[in-house]
């Protein structure tokens, strides 16, 4: 079954990234809108939720787009079966057209912030902030790029890559100089992506984004996340915060190199609101203070069963 | 000769380390004390010296041991040749002696500073910091040690190794989790090494410290280095600041991997003294802002020259 | 009459805490709705509306549920009176069944926000605070308490006590080494209840607290206040901010035991909301800044008449 | 036609300050409300519209009137002629209401932040924050005030007049002793205007304002500026952030006067919201990072085009 | 023997107070001067010296003056017998009139830092403070003092009294109410005593003192301490940091009036020296950075043992 | 008498400037070394220095020069009287040496401070800090400096006119514009000069300085001072802190262009020494905590009084 098949795929990070988990969380619950009755379609949503939410239980986005989906066939339970079908998937589809129109609309709202001559610090590999580059790139912008490798795993390799072929110039330094350029090459602003973001504005992201924050809000060097709000967190809300992950060492160290000691690879750290300057969603510009806010507009339906 | 052969291992790095480097310039100088007067002597002292400040511009304790030695000449030239020879050599032999007994005291007073239970940050691998973590594990203290892996020459896998050996408990980590290291673990210090204190007590060392050195002001962790005498900077007194060094970028990543970019590898940052809370020294532990006071008792020869 | 009575009771603390109060306001205006006409029983709560609020004019609770079944009856003032009774009586209801689900709300919420080997400090008596550590512990949460005690009143025993009671690790100590506990002890977040929050998120609550508060955003220890949203005040939309109430100096001193000085004892003091990580409310997480939106949300119909 | 001359006298500086240009554009469309049809009298008025933003592209609150009319245009589009007319132009005519309403409310709420015994500082001169102080002192309230001389163009001095004649306590200074006056005379509050708010809670005004910001924050007194919400700016949620208006510099020194130098004569500043305590709108008290909410809430209609 | 009849008055602390301390231990060392070899009486001091030591090992007076007395007799250790008793009695002798004066001097120094109008606030009970404090009064200046009770033993009553007697305006508050009374009457400094200074310039001092200067720091209100230089420690600069002391907790609280906590009362807490402004000492004025140097001016024999 | 006569010049303002005021005079009491006895020339030194110490009694640098050579006079005592005025004469020229040096040296100093392609920031008129940016013009470095107008007196023009004469680029901004200029131009440094240095470290300047360091700071930009050791005030080691002079307010405004107003003018503020970077002295660059250290070691004489 299609459920089934799509958190198979999530589980196995064939389908991978917020955005994507979520539109294929959609689609494959819009493919379950059949049934006898009303309550029978309602039952097998719920069941197909279910099945999707436990395939990645980290990612936000996924029981953000499930919840969502289930919100909107409770608005539509009084139609018949037909009309039900109908109209639900009418609605599911523009969710999953605002998904897919959301990283568009950050980068148009990104670009907007980039200045020419500016440099740019970033960490990691966000599709959304390479996307917002490239879009003030396009618009003719003329500003700098440093990215940091992004130990373990290099993501950074990945960013430096894509911003060559766009034509930006770019400069990739080890992740301990990010302070050092930010004071030689005066950086104007730092831009992130993000994983999650709470309802107080905390933002989680990979390992290091805190550590580049504090250097920032010392230098008074403005530090932007950009984030979709399907990331935001609504169980935040509730106290649910964010867990840290440990990923496998061997991405740090070849096993047994050095005998004798431990090592972590935690994959994440926590921003903390006060040092973040603003978030860019698809909403718009906010500060991370106004995450409550976002939360309460957009998923407000989810925290009716509160 | 002795001074050139000093001098070009300086060059090569076969001699390598502060202390070390001031020993060998020391003992080289002393053994040029020759000549048919002591007029004679000092200008052999000079050129001598001339010679081996050239083999590595960047290392501060080179020209301040030279300075020393030429200081120690001139305040015995009024003694004839022989009386000149036999006491500037016993007053060189003092000066390398002092050298040689830093290292162990800054670990005995630094062992003073650690407690039981307590957790350790250190950046880099520095042989004084794991000299005073050896001497607190002989003295019986448990404590832990984090240790980051040091990008891009990986020199915290040296110290890491070294901890272990001594048996102390020691994880490593990347770079980039340092601030949540000191969150999740309650670092209750952080601890490293140096390479040159500034008369107005800022501290020059390994890229990626003074991002450390921010992360510990802001969650009140106590932010140590523990640095020889010999790696003051007089010069800075003049005003001659502290250039960064920028290294072969090939550290960061295989020429040509990625194409169309720039790579840059700076080997040093600087920690301003406020973000400082105490340098460990042979003279003992003094607030950064003593430096300039450490400076002037030590090397007041060097600066008579204003 | 009804709203005499409790007014009176309110007056004499019989009725005491921000909840209690409340509910005791729509109580009283409930069994005021009574009257030929729909207008008369609207005149009728208006007047026992009036004598309720002069009952403590300083109690934000109080105004707070007179204005909220105010709105309630102008909302439904197009019924006829029997219709109005009806409804409004129901409407009122529901306001009450609101504010005894907010402390086991929160409670339920803060939970969420205890890690097992937490220690956490609080300071004097909330009762939303120890229903939320009683509901951790429930959970099965193993954390550790340090209370202060909380001078003039020591109203910190009631605390201890409390706890002691469900089981939970607690350490009484005099309100000044609340800094040092944090250190000593490495508190992990600071839990506080609240008497009311300003529209711009600053939080009065006991003497004392903004002390704790400084300290904690000093070390970066999260500061959280737990407060039902009857406490947030609507009139400081409007510029009404809190003023500070002074108390019987015989709580500090033995009157004359000093001759020849002043003695004052102010009962509350006011948190900066910057100081303020995030507020726990029975809608959720809200950082302090969002306390405008709640008030807003929660409160609009009073704010109407703006 | 009415909108050409309304545009004309705003571009003439005839119509000057944010509320009377706000309220010319919704008069001016007003008297557009003429056509044949709903859909002339609709294009009508875009038409009119875009003459109108084009006469002063940066004063926020021109945009925010015209965009505002067309929507209340847009709202009504399904009326026939006649009553659209009618309906729009009874529309416009609140707004107008509103905007006329806006200054007092400010002032009232602004005035119950005031106690007797306040020392205030304020920068340049802002309708709003004279008016806010005229009705404090009406209240009976007193205070001093001490006004900053707003080199270049010195409209300190229109704000000492003012309050003269309000026959309250003034001091004049030069702008740079802002700080020492704030430390010597114990100043309790600092209030400004403001010239535009963005999505992020960041306030433009007068050059010096972030100044004094600064220094505010430092010494921990509340610095406050009153806005009205016209002057809020939707497009900055899109990223428009505010570009500095560099005006003649003959404002600043006799042309030719020292020769040889450049000199700049930027007319405004940007106070960043973590230095903005609250601000003061007709809709109450909010804190700075409350602007996207009310964004949100007044000028959500603007934001549909998103 | 005097020595040892000294060291029973300070372990019973008949003697007390950090400057009697000193001068009791010398005068103790003073008599036993005496023996028939010079040899014979360094031995006969040191075996002393050890004794009166051993009598309170926190007392960080009692080592400085043991320790400045053999650094007496060591210097005079070539003198014959006689000689060397009457040069080294006379030494001794200064050096107990130097500790007699620098309560006067500081009173004096100190005075002079007060203005007419000040608002002090003051914690616990320092007898240099009170000193200080009737010093400015008694030079006629007109000022105001908060103290706060300081919890556990009230310790702020004796220090009320005393001003009380001063005919200096006094005012008695809780140890919570520090930082509003700070903020509400505008304190313009905070003075206290203190027990010890570390090399690295922070302060030991009664619990609560540290709250009270984060909170000083904060609202940027000048923090000062007034402290004999016989109370910094010489020991810190080798790494021997304060342990903080916890007194018996009947103190806090009737033993088992709670069931079932924890009770905790320690006597002193650590002011981290960038929260001190200036250090008042009998050498003068000096930033707490500052300690290094005084205690290598003053101290500077104890240290050659290093 | 030479003193009279030199005293009258710096009451009249005919000798100005910290250094010239110094060294007038000490040449003024060279010329009263004459007498019969030496008891009788130090008593005629004594004279006159009371008559020039009360020429100006705000100027730092005029007691210090008298005390100084009134220490070099007691110094010389035991000496005959031809004996003596030899020696003090020589004495005395020495210390006019060194301050006509110090100026020199401090260029030298601070222009070593000086990169190409910095843009620094000065406010009002320093003739030391002119002086270090011609040196470092000359030595062929290419920066630009930005300098505010200095209200009320328009100091600022002097410098901008120096600095274009000298080839400087210079930009002139209102005193209002120089946190805006920091952001926007991206500000390397501050340099400014003093009037007076505390021994805590703390700069009394030109009315504006501590505005502007607030700024600084805020931004991390290096604050720095040039000043002679000349202008270090012994008295404020023993407590005689800085008050602040107030000038003539037609300076500010003509008097009674606006009636019913007050004018300030007040011509210096105190720049607290946790906002300075660095002191650059004739002996070297200096935290500004090293002010202590710096008065002890050249001052020293000045305080055996103490």
């Amino acid at each position: 079954m299609t459920a089934d098949k799509t958190a198979k795929d999530i589980r196995n990070m064939r389908i991978r990234g917020a955005l994507d988990i979520a539109i294929a969380a959609a689609r494959a619950m819009r493919k379950e809108l059949d049934g006898k009755s009303t309550a029978a379609v309602i039952s097998n949503l719920k069941k197909s939720g279910k099945t999707l939410k436990a395939a990645r239980p980290t990612a936000v986005s996924l029981p953000n787009a499930v919840d969502y989906v289930l919100y909107l066939a409770e608005k539509n339970k009084k139609l018949d079966a037909g009309e039900f079908t109908r109209t639900t998937s009418k609605d599911i589809q523009k969710f999953i057209d605002d998904q897919e129109r959301a990283l568009e609309r950050i980068a148009e709202i990104g670009a907007n912030l980039i200045d020419s001559n500016d440099t740019i610090l970033t960490h990691c590999n966000s599709d959304t902030v390479v996307a917002l580059f490239e879009r003030a790139r396009k618009e003719g912008k003329k500003f700098k790029v440093i990215c940091t490798e992004t130990r373990p795993r290099f993501q950074g390799h990945l960013t430096a890559r894509a911003l060559a072929k766009a034509k930006i110039p770019t400069t990739l330094v080890v992740d301990s100089a990010a302070r050092l350029m930010m004071k030689e090459f005066k950086v104007d602003k730092v831009i992130v992506g993000g994983d999650t973001v709470l309802a107080n504005g905390d933002l989680i992201n990979k390992i290091g984004t805190s550590q580049i924050a504090v250097a920032a809000r010392d230098l008074d060097i403005d530090f932007i996340a950009a984030v979709e709000s399907i990331k935001f967190s609504p169980r935040s809300i509730e106290g649910e915060m964010a867990k840290i992950e440990y990923r496998d060492t061997k991405e740090v160290i070849k096993p047994g190199k050095i005998r004798g000691i431990k090592v972590l690879n935690p994959a994440f750290d926590i921003t903390p609101a006060e040092m973040i300057d603003m978030l860019i969603t698809e909403e718009g510009i906010i500060p991370p203070q106004g995450a409550y806010h976002l939360l309460r507009e957009k998923f407000g339906w989810e925290l009716s069963s509160f």
